[in-house]
């Protein structure tokens, strides 16, 4: 996806370790897929499952083999018009929405690829200097990863035939019957990477500088919402009541036809495991910002801040939780704390912290540029890679978006 | 517009003298307007100035006559479908993006319209029960008054011959060429309306309620940016340089071909009173979300916060500068203070505040529905009834518009 | 409309007195509307009837006044840029579907630009060597008469007031109940304009050249087909069977969602007199080519092609029946010949006659460059100039396009 | 493709021939194909070539083997949703725009399913009641593999690699340079397909029945145009002068800014070989009707009729010239016949023939509903299966359409 910061320290042995393992689990993620299945891209929105394989390696051939690694060759000098995404200042590039006609090169001409690049990086994976910009290519790769899982989903889901992604069963989910509420009793928290204070510990630009936020005395609920809880919200006319909507959100519905969370049919809903029984007791996910917030309105609750969920996910293990270990029927389960799961919709819209600058170059394209139109979703799901990301973690998505695995968490004022 | 909030106290007299004082000035917008000016829509974001007219009366008619004097007959039961704008609890109503093809009733017609009902509503004016819903159709009409203007601009704009609205000499700019800053030393400012401050004062619902805003030490600009401002801007190749821009605006100026704010051409621009030529010390007009932060960004400056403006804001008196008093060649100068010639982006995202809480029913739909994807506007234009707006108050546009008189306001860190 | 082919011989004084006549209908046809009402364009096919009297105007102005009057001065010379329909060879104009932006000039400065160029044009009307493009510019602005009338309609329409063009009463129909046919035994006909037999009587270039068409025995019917059979169409599933149509047509069925003529609403149409009940016995019309070909499908009979019906309408007066001589509430009656009420859909597309060849210039774009993707129909409808079509006339429009007096009349092979 | 009559007499052995034939040759094409070469899909108006594999097969399957072979079990019963194309009276199918999403069924399943029909086919080949149903589907293949060659070489030209479908060298043109024209007395011709006449020989309902058609003198061009003209069209301003356009072609040049055929780049063009310098003594492909038109304006020519085209071709040998016999880098080369190279627009609509009746049921759907606004081409072209064409062959396609192998010969008036 989108961005990062380069930190003060480094650690050259955890980061040669996490580039084998970043690596290779994209390629375990893209194993039960055909050269067709990996080619296929079904929105613009969406990227083949290819292209974020060469894309990731792109990133670590441009930005750091032709930058750092003197006399260094291309793999293929034509790719990078192919594989760059949005770097302005990387030249020109092929078309967004037509990705999915690259049938060349091939799927296996890419897995060539990333082994050639990943031979190239081998000797640079201790260098200190370099430390940084490897760490940062790897939670690159780790965005992509999840992206991956989301496009090769809604991909296979615009097959009449409902393939499976793999055929494992789904996980058993155990969120609590009971409503908790994890309470703020408000006031000045401190919110944001603190370079300072986490020296050495990789997070993107985006989520710096750290900075006070003033929050008002409030409560976070203990869980997700739940299909079951869904199910009664649409029973309710949820989805045919204007009041419930913002105005846009209206529109929306109403334009497209929503009557349910994306991929929902019936009693089923498509996972990459295939059509599947949905279970009432675990996270409701695919779901819009607009869906989000119309379910709290009707709940007579409201969507928390950025702040106020990082406020209390800071007392919470980021690496907890229903998140990716590897390739799987992966949907979301229930977990017991605030990581994992689903990506939870904030009301906070995606704008810059205090004395925020974005970074010189292409690296500075990551996440400054994205900062209109979109809201904050906070958390982890169980598509992103375990250790990926943390209380400060800032993902973003338009409030129509809804491919990813989203859901949400209740908040209300006390 | 959109909304408002029924506060505790009224005062009956003030509001007599609101109403008719009010309404005169809408028609006396309206004077140099023939029939078919006022009947066409040149694109979906505007409205004939005819339904302005027709529109702010349905309001009277609806939520005073109607449901408040016993009786009422309407003055014809199929205009409220024609005239109601987006009241989803009022019924199905016409497509806005045909209001352009109502040729009937004409504005002769409408005219009339507005003074049976402003002759049913002479009695009700010194009843102290409506006196707010009554203030609040008047900051309503005068929300409209400023759309009729940028409306009929945008339609005549639309005309090769380039017709004037009126005729009437632009006022002189008094811009100081010396650049001042409002410097403010951070820490938590009370922002919003007050009810229990300000009471008595009308308010809309969204600038309430009053809540804490921390702020970091910060500077505001003591004037707006002008168009030799802006000309050098185009000159260093603002509009080419995609560093410079926002994701969505740099689509946005691709997709748009823009080069320029609008009705800009050549050394001359488009006013209410025709082709002339621009000053360039008057302020920039007529431009995007999207282009204020692309030119801040240039300037090494930033967009303020909306609390930001709001905090420098409470020291200015609102009822100054260059703002509507009555029809003519309307354009911005220079004023002295916050207020006045152009509404002026912030970098907030139009939100709602702590614990707001849109009201039940039809007046409910004013503010709180359109809290997603656009940005708020702080100040008052050259086309704002002089008296609507004050310190709290929140205009708010999606970030590629700019039909309104919008500007921009530098800010810096400190 | 478009286009016309200067013919040998002229005879000045009919000359003048049609274009007094035509003029004088123009604007007598203009009466009923508001400034409004004759600015508005509902739809990018139509024009406002400020434009069509405009643009009839600056069609004199242009190929009389400017090219034949030494010294002529325009009205105004920025008006060739509004008024110019298609002529490329005539230099950039003014978007077509804008056209319905334009507020000035007024209907008052239009009726005003028509007696000046009248005032001019009476000088001319004698001359021999100007008679045959008078006589064109007669023909090009009944045209326009027609589409004013068609288009008002569809802008009428468009308020759900439904408000009549006039309040007259319609004509009655008589429309006999019997099944008639015109028989043909087959053989080498003669179609189109033939300038040696028909010297002096006007046509235009794409009626010719004359020349032998093949036909085999056919019939066909001897009336239009009614409000009552069409209702029998829709009562079987005419707009439900995919069997009956094009798929061309079946798609736009489809994707417009048409279950019915244009107009139709319950049992009632929209008239230029305003919604009326309808007429079971008249004449179905305002239907496209695609629902022309189905309802014929559906009825085992077919639609003639254009020589067909030319070589029926040969022995027809082509001034009889139910054509336009004066403003009113037109709709289609019942006429006994083969003229008026509505125009009637070929199977004919609309290509060039052998030999045909376009005339240089601007004239020459009248009709040769229409000449792909339209079908063509023949007759004449209520709302053509009595006295403007003819046997050999040859009127088009594309398959989907039924805001015109458009019906059918059924054929049959022998 | 679309469509066929079911003749009269048959030929049992000569079918069995072609089946097999006509089989083999499309997995032929399909052989340098990649899984995900055969998967996408790179406009609507385009198919996957994994989808003409499986439709063709869907063909036998449904109408011989379902139909026609008691106890038949489908291969799989969900694939008709899939492969059917158009056949309203099969029921509902897979949207056409999404057809390159379907990456299941794989290449290989596809094949498997084609062997597993042949199978199933062989012991009806020799079944006289079958014959002509079988000939059908051979016909109906054969135009399949054409497009699967148009749409390979469409999807492989999205790809900036350019990578070739084939690296063979292209065929060398042999293109006459003297003019020659063949002449024609006009008269009473006999056109299209005669059952009593050819019986036997399968033809699709379209080019019947056999009619006379009346011919003036003219005479039809010996030779294609070629590339050398095309740039001398050009650089004589072809694509900027309105006049040489028809409306609906200049509206088409200037929205899709078109300035040369497709797939021309600078000096070279993009072939199924890959990139290649242009031959400028090669036919000139990939034309629109709009273009064809506008050349031979500017040549001073007309584009022929299909009976003047017919008239001619009826004494050509239709199996001559250059066709498709095996795959390969195919390519326009020079034929000496009127067959081969490309298809050639004619200026006649597409349109029935007198007394044509489609059939009743699914097979009725192949040709008939098509007619309207396409036009007829004629002949042959490199990528149409020898044996395939013939005199009175009725190809037809949308006046903007140019991806397939279209050129022009051009026609004179005597």
């Amino acid at each position: 996806m989108r961005g990062y910061a380069i930190t003060e320290e480094a650690q050259p042995q955890a980061v040669a370790c996490d580039y084998d393992k970043t690596r290779s689990l994209s390629e375990a993620l893209a194993e039960p897929l055909s050269d067709a299945d990996a080619t296929v891209q079904s929105m613009a929105d969406a990227s083949p499952a290819k292209w974020h394989l060469a894309h990731t390696t792109w990133f670590f051939e441009t930005f750091v083999l032709r930058d750092h690694l003197p006399g260094y060759q291309l793999v293929d000098e034509r790719w990078p018009f192919l594989f760059n995404s949005y770097y302005e200042a990387e030249g020109p590039r092929y078309a967004r929405s037509a990705r999915g006609l690259l049938t060349r090169p091939s799927l296996a001409e890419v897995l060539e690829y990333r082994a050639r690049v990943d031979e190239a990086m081998a000797p640079l994976l201790d260098r200190p200097e370099l430390a940084d910009l490897i760490a940062l290519g790897c939670a690159h790769e780790q965005q992509h990863q999840e992206l991956l899982l989301t496009d090769i989903k809604h991909a296979l889901f615009a097959n009449p035939l409902g393939p499976a992604y793999v055929r494992t069963a789904p996980v058993a989910t155990n969120i609590a019957g009971s409503e908790t509420w994890f309470e703020h009793p408000g006031g000045i928290a401190r919110v944001g990477h603190d370079e300072a204070h986490d020296a050495g510990a990789f997070a993107f630009d985006n989520e710096g500088p750290s900075h006070r936020a003033l929050l008002e005395p409030f409560a976070l609920a203990g869980r997700l919402v739940t299909n079951a809880e869904w199910d009664a919200f649409i029973a309710d006319g949820g989805y045919r009541t204007a009041g419930l909507w913002l105005s846009d959100g209206w529109a929306w519905v109403n334009r497209e036809h929503v009557d349910a969370p994306l991929y929902w049919h019936q009693d089923a809903h498509f996972t990459l495991g295939g059509w599947r029984a949905r279970d009432p007791h675990a996270p409701v996910t695919h779901i819009s910002y607009y869906e989000a917030d119309a379910f709290a309105t009707w709940a007579d609750r409201r969507l928390p801040t950025e702040f106020e969920w990082e406020a209390i996910g800071q007392a919470h293990d980021a690496t907890a939780g229903h998140q990716l270990d590897a390739a799987g029927a992966i949907a979301p389960a229930g977990s017991p704390g605030l990581f994992g799961d689903c990506w939870q919709w904030t009301r906070s819209a995606y704008l810059p912290y205090p004395r925020f600058r974005a970074v010189k170059g292409a690296v500075g394209e990551y996440n400054g540029k994205f900062m209109s139109g979109q809201f904050v979703l906070r958390g982890a799901s169980c598509a992103t890679a375990r250790g990926h990301s943390r209380a400060s973690y800032r993902n973003f998505f338009y409030p129509h978006q809804r491919w990813q695995f989203t859901g949400l968490r209740l908040a209300k004022d006390l």
